[in-house]
């Protein structure tokens, strides 16, 4: 296991309808030493990209990818989920449901801020069924962007979102993948990487 | 001009309607050396206190305050801003009105991360007339902590937020404070301080 896997362990609650709390260290309260070293491994398992900017969603994985921004010298975007009145002008959308609030949102990124041509490191907290990571990457393709990666911390290994994705040629770098949980005993199968 | 007004003066632009956006740098495109000088001044304007907990609201002062609670070496907490499916069991709530989105909502901080005692640094990116830096005091002081004091990358002067909340005795330091603006030329006029 490695040190994520090992946190998950530790700190992660599982709850009955696949839902995996780790609010305790990465979505709520965050401990920034254990995001720092998730940036890290980030960097090192893209380490041959060329990295020119990282985007991510608001809200939970804004604290995360602004650690792997740091780490690539770059500068972070996040794409936000509503329209705001003070975001004018033009920008990319896409549309997104959410598997944790059951809804749907319009997810938009300012065209003032993904060029054509920038390599795009996409980061976030989860993955499950893939719905916010394909905004991401549609957004970023929309822009003419080259997305060079996803770094998740967390993927649903038993939801489609991961496959899927992969299937269309993204390098999907994941540091846990869960493959089963138990409600009842409270244990969690990681997937051997 | 301390280096945060002269990037927003360099990159800031002024609406009609008093909006400042400074989505080029702080709260959509995300200049992280910025971000962490910001973190190092709140860290050297509360140098003289004693921080055991970071805390903010989704989503734009996640970023900053990540790196505000590294420079402390504590745990950074996010507010939340309406409930969600993975919050469960008992919550810190409070009622914020937004000025930028027009709206209410409920704020809310998990119990099991705020505890009496704990001394609490609120870090946020904007403080206009004070309704999110309110909501989140109420809910520190909800939880029995102390508020040590409140870090706002930037404060509009001409609100009444900064000043209702420093008459109640709270230590509010604002990086940089609008006293006026003017869309029409661009220009922005800082209080000295």
């Amino acid at each position: 296991m490695n040190f994520l896997e090992e946190r998950i362990i530790k700190d992660g609650i599982v709850k009955t309808g696949n839902v995996l709390k780790v609010d305790s260290f990465l979505n709520h309260q965050m401990d920034i030493s254990l995001i720092e070293e998730i940036a890290r491994e980030f960097k090192r398992r893209f380490a041959n990209k060329t990295v020119t900017k990282v985007l991510t969603i608001e809200a939970s994985g804004i604290g995360i990818a602004a650690f792997v921004a740091r780490e690539f010298g770059v500068p972070m975007v996040f794409a936000k989920k509503s329209k705001s009145v003070n975001i004018d002008g033009d920008m990319f959308v896409a549309e997104v449901e959410s598997f944790t609030h059951k809804n749907r949102n319009q997810v938009i990124v300012s065209k003032k801020f993904l060029h054509e041509g920038e390599r795009v490191l996409i980061i976030d907290d989860f993955l499950a069924n893939g719905c916010a990571l394909q905004g991401l990457i549609s957004i970023a393709e929309s822009a003419g962007c080259v997305v060079e990666g996803c770094g998740i911390v967390i993927e649903k290994g038993f939801q489609y979102g991961g496959r899927a994705i992969r299937n269309l040629g993204y390098q999907i770098e994941s540091l846990a993948i869960v493959d089963a949980m138990d409600a009842e005993n409270g244990t969690i199968t990681f997937r051997e990487q």
